[in-house]
């Protein structure tokens, strides 16, 4: 599948705390964006993927969009875990000529969301949530801060890129070392800067062939790897039981990355690791091999993850500080690095990391520059 | 993709009205007993496909099985159209290097349900279904009523192939014309015996690549072509407002499964034509070719789906006469037909086609024998 197809095109809906259209609405502008951003037809579409979470399901988008025969669809589970995965089966399905234009979206409406889906408390926990719900375990962010007490280790927080991306959520909120340990706790040792934004907003890409994207007005972002991945033995998001709860589904995932890729992680000059929750990116520089295990926090020292560092990392201002879509954000701008349209722009970007939600199953991309 | 990909073992558990086991043991059950079919252990698992509907989530499917890092997953949305599009999907990750050794399942309990997804209508209904819920098409079956309405025509019905088979549940059950005739209305025009049952069960398929199939026990399945067809403008199942609404979802799949295939519907030996509705064989008939639109009827006379005739189609009784498993056990019957080991073989068959759900987003699959 190597470099045999790319996205061509991407879209996405303002970013806001709350915004007036439908969840239908906001996935059509951005799949509507990344059509015109590709200069291909809706009619032309004819593959769809997306998250088992995703709102709309792909007739209403197929037929709203006014596509013609549809031929492959795909949905992948467990939330922040499956934005690399959906690029991933578009990818497969072209590859294997299942269908010749894949749109993978997500939409969201959760920044004026009243409640949570873990505020619903049953009278009898089912499933593995019994084993950890009842001790208070309820939100992702309790589950992470168990994770980050084993880690028991300090790290700074910034906006650095954020802070230049007008599309940003936080575009014209710098945040201070003093600000961010000001924060009150969500869960310790995690405080609000910890955690990402609630947001609405959607974003799409468009992954046909490699030689049609050629053809498109952008320059084609190559997908020279797609992978997914679950450890032996994972219990979703509380896998205290295992020996090293810290090697998480990433390991597995970067494994199967890596595996077919031609490069390595030295030969990454940017990356959006996925950020629910800030420790995850610390998980993930280890697992995606960028440093030793339990080595992270001295790998971002010196502001090595800002503008100019060694490894810019999520320089849109990811989950935390653009907005969260689930991790599909990062997707688009992985891209933009490769296209060299990013507010944050490592110069000569070619080899591009994106990856998505540790803890869960989770999957991740490697984007190149088509030279 | 071509013949690249086989099924290597099949498994299902018992299917009865009630069944004490769980869903997550009766998934369980059927995958363990497709992977001692293909002689392949359970740590040799790295991909996963099943319906958005399935209950059981891939990552404790995996954990109970005990398989190693899994690198594949995805799910298929639109109920019984999902079943033939989990074994494409899983033939694209085997082909494509992302898994080697993919299960492709469905659990259900459904027999003993004392309540039915549409019995609960609410107060406001959204989306599509607004359309049609207030005017009284509440269940899956009176949508089918419709669009049998509109064929209107007379067919007869028969328990032949089921009656061969132990395994099925109506094995015991003859029916006659004279009994069909008698059925109770569910939907005029539909009886109850033009409906599935409803039932408990499970089924699994192991895909792998054909060459490792040829080292497995049982005679390779190959998935000669595999596609998923929803086409332009469907609304699902209530798709009464387009020009013809009877040529439905199938017509789409169908276009995408001959263009990659080597044979047409005259090659085809046998048939498991999804049959949650008795005028969904008949729809499918036509749209996958094997006599006109409109024809069916006529193609049906003199017994020329029952066992000797000139297309015998559900072998296995199906979905109702076998059991409902929401179509997957139709795919264990396509693959029993390649083997020449079903209670109704075709003799010498070697293209067996197996379709999923039609009026819904659908799928099909196309095995054929490794010569």
């Amino acid at each position: 599948m190597k470099d045999r197809t790319a996205i061509a095109g991407i879209g996405q809906t303002p970013f806001a705390k709350s915004l007036p259209e439908t969840e239908l609405e906001l996935a059509l502008a951005a799949i509507r964006a990344a059509l015109e951003d590709a200069g291909i037809g809706a009619w032309e579409v004819d593959g769809f993927a997306s998250f088992t979470m995703e709102p709309n399901v792909e007739v209403e988008i197929a037929r709203n969009l006014g596509c013609g025969d549809v031929t492959f669809w795909s949905q992948v589970g467990y939330g922040g875990g499956a934005a690399c995965a959906t690029i991933g089966h578009a990818a497969m399905a072209v590859a294997t000529g299942r269908a010749s234009v894949v749109v993978a979206w997500r939409a969201r409406k959760r920044g004026a969301a009243t409640s949570r889906p873990w505020a619903n408390v049953p009278d009898r926990v089912a499933g593995p949530a019994q084993w950890s719900r009842p001790f208070g375990l309820l939100r992702p962010v309790d589950e992470i801060a168990m994770l980050t007490r084993r880690y028991m280790h300090e790290y700074g927080a910034t906006r650095a890129h954020a802070n230049r991306s007008p599309r940003a959520m936080m575009f014209a909120k710098p945040l201070d070392r003093d600000t961010y340990m000001a924060g009150r706790w969500i869960s310790e040792p995690l405080c609000i800067y910890d955690n990402c934004l609630e947001s609405d907003g959607a974003v799409a890409a468009v992954i046909v062939s490699a030689d049609r994207a050629r053809d498109c007005p952008q320059p084609p972002a190559l997908i020279h790897a797609a992978a997914q991945g679950m450890n032996a033995q994972l219990q979703t998001m509380t896998n205290y039981h295992s020996t090293d709860p810290l090697t998480g589904p990433g390991w597995a995932c970067a494994t199967a990355l890596w595996r077919d890729a031609d490069v390595g992680p030295r030969d990454v000059q940017v990356a959006q690791l996925y950020d629910a929750f800030s420790p995850l990116v610390l998980l993930s520089l280890e697992a995606y091999g960028f440093c030793k295990r339990g080595d992270a926090p001295g790998f971002t020292d010196n502001g090595a993850l800002g503008p100019g560092g060694r490894l810019p990392v999520n320089t849109s201002g990811a989950g935390m500080s653009e907005a969260y879509v689930h991790g599909f954000n990062l997707v688009a701008e992985g891209v933009r690095q490769i296209r060299g349209t990013s507010t944050s722009q490592v110069d000569g970007a070619e080899v591009s990391l994106v990856t998505s939600g540790e803890g869960v199953p989770t999957s991740a991309l490697l984007l190149t520059a088509d030279r």
